[in-house]
């Protein structure tokens, strides 16, 4: 996912030890893949304070429970810092949430160590996308970056998540799926099984090769890698741009199958018929999409098209919230309190 | 691929020394994944001699050029040690030819080096599973085993070869590929995309896991290899004689997919229309199949339908005689000479 977004900082805190003690503070963590990204709001729902460290994942991996740990540490000392708050590793949050990517276990046992606070929430990274998205109303959010998932809740809080199984299994939609539909492209036009692409001459160009089997060699032995295959989805919109029919369907398919798992979780959360039926069948619900795929035109128009045509009900548009801001809301909620309106109509819109 | 074969063995030599110096041998080597087989034919084009060792993959790593030196040295040895030929390495045969998998630039320095012959020729092993299935003749084969590859050759000598561009890019067909499908049913199923299939409990009880996500992340953990993956196909063929729709579904896609391949080649080297039109316009040619997936009954059938039904000069079977025995008769061609049909009736087939 990027965002391109800014926080107001509200106002600094010049408080004494004493103060410091009385302050009630709250704490929204994104931990993802390039970035864990931190936001401090205060007892009246402004955000005061945010900062951003390396990456939060592979938790499993031999260092990473120590890389987590620093990553974490230091994103909240340098927000305690802007504060002017002394003695930042002994501070006791009112409530925190970490929104993360990949398993949870082992980043709960490291948090609970590390983090100070009267609640401790940590979720799935999708939760708190979600929940950025809809500003915590009920809603959808379908996410295509590296990878791609969709997730719902609904009024009764009822969940639902499709999709998200990473690059073996799933990942329908996201920029890797689209990058190995290039090279698939282009292998199927060497078949004679597929039109001709310019995607052809652009890959082999751009990545120095002269033949398909170079080109898949080239992954093979390791030096075209899958963050490499995700980047090449931006020369597949570069294609269509161009004209390139081949291309443009792969796009639109990316968009078809991300519609799909908005609508496989509009079939769980706000079904049409059964028991649910009455309660949404007038009700609109908001579809909301992150993640750098959707910057692509092609992919964003087909998306709409499809969510939109398949039901009058939802309402597409981008996440309301990075989910940073998803964290600090659940954050208020796990301390019981609901973010006033008018102070969440502070915090910077994602697509600002 | 798997073929349940034996060699006839015609004779032995109990020449002396100068005996052997006249012995005019030809050998045929399919160097594959799991096995390397070794076959040797004398000047009549009787088999006279066969052996198998390991693999003759993976020459591109570490150690891997030093492996196929012992496997090759070590078959050859084998081979005319049955013929009693003292001094086995110093033979110089006839012509030997090397159908090799993955690539065979490394391969054909190190066999140049090691390899006593008058004619040497180092080719991708379908070029050789080709040569076996039609016998030499012109025809199609397409070999659906852990990858799947199509390859066809024409009366004018034209060749194509349709796929075969690995698990990340290809594989359509393949047992892998169906593997792959199965899990990824057991995950639509639990998205409620797709309908239920037993395939679901086949996967949780036989692979000890509660859920879908302990599913995939066997997978990105490294518990359960792409070898792994291919061999849930198996599972897949039973769900389906159980009567699992789903199943059976994946199982007559790959069966088209594999069609598909077979009806690329046929495009390339068997065109209706054009200038080649004519002269192929009434001929009737082979599609050999090989590979462990066509065991498989409704790929099989699947596959056989699709063929027949788009093109009726297609004869549908199995590979006439095993990829070794394509290498022995395109030896016996680098050396100018045809098998005479007498002998090859003597070459057990593949189905036997």
């Amino acid at each position: 996912m990027v965002f391109t977004h800014r926080f107001p900082t509200g106002r600094s805190f010049d408080a004494g030890k004493e103060g410091i003690a009385l302050l009630r503070l709250f704490l929204g963590v994104d931990g993802g893949q390039t970035a864990t990204k931190t936001v401090v709001g205060d007892e009246h729902g402004t955000i005061v304070a945010q900062s951003s460290g390396g990456p939060s994942n592979h938790t499993e991996e031999p260092g990473g429970p120590e890389r987590l740990e620093r990553v974490v540490l230091a994103t909240i000392r340098e927000a305690l810092t802007q504060l002017h708050i002394s003695n930042p590793n002994e501070h006791t949050f009112a409530a925190a949430c970490f929104g993360m990517t990949g398993e949870t276990d082992i980043k709960t046992r490291i948090l609970k160590r590390i983090v100070r606070t009267e609640h401790l929430k940590v979720i799935h990274d999708s939760v708190n996308a979600l929940a950025g998205a809809t500003a915590g109303e009920p809603g959808i959010i379908v996410i295509a970056g590296t990878g791609s998932v969709a997730r719902g809740i609904n009024e009764q809080g009822e969940e639902a998540r499709v999709g998200g199984w990473g690059h073996q299994f799933g990942d329908e939609g996201s920029a890797y799926w689209i990058g190995r539909a290039a090279v698939r492209a282009t292998l199927a036009e060497y078949d004679r099984m597929a039109p001709k692409t310019i995607l052809t001459s652009m890959l082999f160009e751009r990545l120095s090769v002269t033949s398909p089997y170079q080109l898949t060699e080239k992954y093979y032995a390791g030096a075209l890698s899958r963050d490499h295959l995700a980047g090449l989805s931006v020369w597949v919109d570069e294609a269509a741009r161009m004209g390139d029919k081949v291309a443009l369907e792969i796009l639109r398919d990316a968009g078809r199958d991300l519609a799909h798992f908005a609508q496989a979780v509009i079939a769980l959360v706000f079904p049409r018929f059964g028991d649910a039926a009455r309660r949404t069948l007038d009700l609109k619900f908001l579809v909301c999409y992150a993640g750098g795929v959707f910057k692509c035109e092609f992919v964003l128009t087909s998306f709409r098209d499809s969510v939109s045509n398949g039901d009058r009900r939802a309402e597409v548009r981008p996440a309301l919230y990075p989910p940073a801001l998803g964290s600090l809301l659940l954050a208020y909620r796990a301390a019981g309190i609901d973010v006033p309106p008018n102070a969440m109509r502070g915090w910077v819109t994602s697509a600002s």
